[in-house]
């Protein structure tokens, strides 16, 4: 394949993958020069902002802070009270500094091991195919502890030359998008073009978009950053949103957020910074995001394991995050599927792209994010339903997924030879799949070598796009099994003429055009064919690609 | 209009209407030619059963009794879980006859009327149209008690001539379709067509299909058969189902269920019959029936109001019922809209036809279930969370439908001005719809005076297509305003000749066609244009068209 292989990309992806053992902080991010960088930031946004700010919860339209009110006790739950309790007591209302950590310390051991988890997950599970799943989770233990093994030799391979002068460039840009509160840098803003007027909602800090700019600054060992977004996203969540009248659930994380500098009653002269996020309820088209707690939790784990600071991840407020994320996640549905049901436009593509359903990218994940969270979990009074509740589900997708959203040539011949309108629990065609309905790209399209997970599976319907995000994370967090990993590279290399070009990776493919596109975007002009959602190229899904080419050939 | 009054309209529409003051059993089926029915029914069940029979809990596939264990506690929660081991205990394995009521009964007071909870759940709203809601509120009741007071004359304009000769034809066919289950009818099965030998699930009872029966048996005074289905469902209800190891909601109700026959061990000679239910594990598609609960609340709902026993209701497995189909429904999402969120064909369209995501049938059916369980709910310590939510969501769902959902030539004309990629808290074009999605054929079709409810909302979709139950079931629950439900009639009066032509009344208008049907319906055969589901006629939605126009006209 033609990509020149990065020691960095190991390392995100040992920082990234589910189940990668923890590096030591002292393997990043210490160079000198790093170092300097990250004093002169400090210095910096001190300069800036000085002393004296508070967090102001006043905020526009019916967002009011939330105390033990209805909601909050319902999903919280009778033993978590204390804890939530203890959490809002603690965060309060005034700015504090995140590395003021208010969190209390635990062992590192409660952060079990994944096979030791996997393994008590076989107690309480019941499906057939369970050791199919045992193997292949030793299988991808074994192939991270190569990976560890061979990352301390990794930086011999490191391509110095030209790139340097690149990486400065973006550092010193990565920099400009910096965003401060209260005197330290917590995000970076959506886009930064100095060019374009029309800044709609860009100016804010999203969670999905800052995720590339957080693992950077991890891996330059820039912790602090990271450790202020993670904190001050997480006393978001505890707001109450609300649209018309109706709050979603408590867990939810914002889609972004925004300082906002607003005068200081009774003194002109002096501002206050104000935090206000977006769940949704101004976004364009109403759009809950379901993928940023998903986001939170993986990026949580891998500030744990960069910077080897796993009090943060201990602390009373941030297990009551992690809980209420999974709480809103495994809550009980009307569902067959373990997947996640989502409304359309509600991850990456966060427009109207016939993503409705069950789409791969929040299947991932949510794969990945139930993994990182089950190792940063601490065990809790009361705490063994949700791990149970966990693990099952853990299994469930992960079968799921490799079942029934996998396609290659093979599985095209037996969709074309599917009996329909089967009813038995046995059926072989269980989502009734018109054979019709195979889309007359596909089978050209389709390599002999190679396959890969499809964009959406509902009852009836298969959406055959291939969407890049989703089998990326679905290899990287293991959710795609070691042969399906290595077909989905395969697919890849072969259609890299549609898939890369001469531009950064394709969000999916094909692009959505003529009717199709007016019946399923609704005519959206943003994203005519191959623009924007609709094949558009992301320059932010090369670094994510890397690592895993990483992984599958390490 | 053309449509012949019948004097039952008003009174099942006093059944179903969720505000309609309750009847006295001696107004209904006291008649001596209904009990002799009856009583010849009675006794042919008994003797084709027989004496013994039990239940027996061995079931296809990984279906088992759930005692205990770690979803039911969940759902249950702390202060129903003595009333859930209540229930389990009361209801045990054995086979018992439905009339044998093992609950309590409680005093009619519990059933809070309307206005009062309305006033009680405006302590704690805080939406803007409250007071709008609160007033309409009131207009419904005053309507009802205007229809309550006409009732007793209704029977005079009762068409007499050439009716009696096709009912009871019709009754000895519903009759033939009736299902027994240890010696009592428990429901009347899907189709019953000789000619047809391919059967499928038809053969079944579906929980949507025996509504119209159970409606009309209980008109005849048939209370027995109801009460039989509901308490039989509601055994089904705490059964575990999975589909690949994962189980949806403890509160899901079956789409349908068999009576099978199977040997009794270690005598040939004897049978056992048992209940199988599919709660779409079995399903063609495996979807999941949402509206199975929604309409199990609103049957049991008018068991009460026909029969004037109010003891099933009060019966506490009943009430543990209710609260699990509404802790099911009303459960944390990640979802900003009050509407509940669903998959596609999850209702009485039950296969792929575009209906994903938020259905106005579903929102109807819900809306109806809230009010119908608000009424019915009894006091219970710990309860208070329930009734509150319960009424929050009340205000909010029906905010959202009657702002959101209504479509008119005034509603068409400010789309076609809609500003595109708002992003505000105050956005007048809140999803983002695009002008160029409105279809073709809407300006054509809107009449000058009329409007309705459209199919589906979601970010940047509207679905303009005419979905009759949904219309239909927002006027009889008072969903859609005054105004509004005589809009629907008036549409309904000026398309005639689109909607019911000369067969029955279309399920939706108008059918999706070439392109549009092979992308949204996945190619289905089954759903050609003008057949089935996408736009085929439907006989048993006229019952329903009755009784609204009816209850419009009084």
């Amino acid at each position: 394949m033609s990509i020149v292989s990065m020691a960095t990309s190991e390392v995100v992806l040992q920082v990234l993958s589910g189940a990668a053992p923890r590096l030591l902080s002292s393997d990043l991010g210490s160079s000198s020069s790093d170092l300097a960088l990250y004093s002169k930031c400090h210095f910096k946004s001190v300069k800036k902002k000085g002393s004296r700010y508070f967090k102001s919860l006043k905020c526009s339209s019916m967002i009011r802070y939330h105390i033990g009110s209805y909601n909050y006790r319902r999903l919280v739950g009778g033993f978590d009270r204390n804890a939530a309790i203890n959490r809002l007591g603690l965060l309060g209302f005034k700015c504090q500094q995140a590395d003021h950590g208010s969190g209390v310390g635990m062992d590192e051991g409660n952060g079990a091991p994944f096979v030791d988890n996997a393994n008590e997950s076989n107690l309480s599970g019941s499906m057939n195919s369970q050791k199919k799943l045992e193997f292949e989770d030793s299988e991808l233990l074994k192939r991270e502890k190569e990976m560890l093994a061979s990352a301390g030799t990794g930086t011999t391979t490191f391509y110095k030359s030209g790139i340097d002068s690149i990486e400065d460039e973006a550092w010193s840009l990565l920099r400009d998008s910096m965003v401060y509160y209260c005197g330290s840098p917590i995000g970076t803003i959506a886009a930064n073009d100095p060019t374009d007027s029309g800044v709609l909602n860009y100016d804010q800090v999203f969670i999905r978009d800052f995720i590339p700019s957080g693992i950077a600054l991890l891996l330059k060992g820039e912790y602090d950053i990271v450790k202020n977004f993670i904190l001050h996203t997480l006393q978001l969540q505890s707001w109450e949103k609300t649209m018309d009248c109706h709050s979603p659930g408590q867990g939810l994380m914002p889609a972004s957020f925004k300082v906002r500098s607003t005068p200081l009653d009774g003194d002109d002269s002096a501002t206050v910074e104000v935090l206000d996020p977006d769940f949704g309820e101004a976004a364009i088209g109403r759009v809950a995001p379901v993928d940023s707690g998903l986001w939170w939790i993986i990026l949580l784990r891998a500030y744990g394991k960069c910077s080897g600071d796993l009090s943060l991840q201990d602390r009373i407020d941030v297990q009551t995050g992690i809980r209420m994320i999974l709480r809103l996640c495994l809550a009980d549905g009307f569902d067959m599927f373990p997947t996640l049901l989502v409304t359309d436009g509600s991850c990456m593509i966060d427009r109207r792209m016939g993503i409705h359903g069950h789409p791969l990218e929040i299947q991932s994940l949510f794969f990945s994010a139930l993994l990182s969270a089950r190792e940063m979990l601490t065990p809790e009074d009361g705490s063994d339903d949700l791990t149970r509740a966990l693990n099952n589900r853990l299994i469930a997708l992960s079968f799921h997924i490799r079942e029934y959203y996998w396609i290659d040539l093979v599985k095209i011949n037996e969709i074309y030879r599917y009996k329909t309108e089967e009813y038995s629990f046995d059926a072989v065609n269980k989502f009734n799949i018109y054979p019709d309905q195979i889309s007359p790209w596909l089978v050209e399209w389709m390599p002999h070598k190679g396959g890969y997970l499809i964009g959406n599976l509902q009852p009836a319907h298969m959406d055959f796009r291939f969407f890049s995000l989703g089998n990326f994370w679905a290899i990287v967090s293991g959710l795609a099994t070691t042969n399906q990993s290595h077909a989905i590279l395969d697919l890849i290399e072969a259609k890299w003429a549609d898939l890369v070009a001469e531009m950064p990776f394709k969000i999916c493919y094909p692009a959505l055009e003529g009717r199709e596109w007016q019946i399923i975007t609704g005519c959206d002009p943003k994203n005519t064919p191959w623009s924007y959602h609709n094949a558009g190229s992301w320059p932010t899904l090369l670094w994510q690609l890397h690592s895993l080419t990483v992984q599958i050939h390490t």
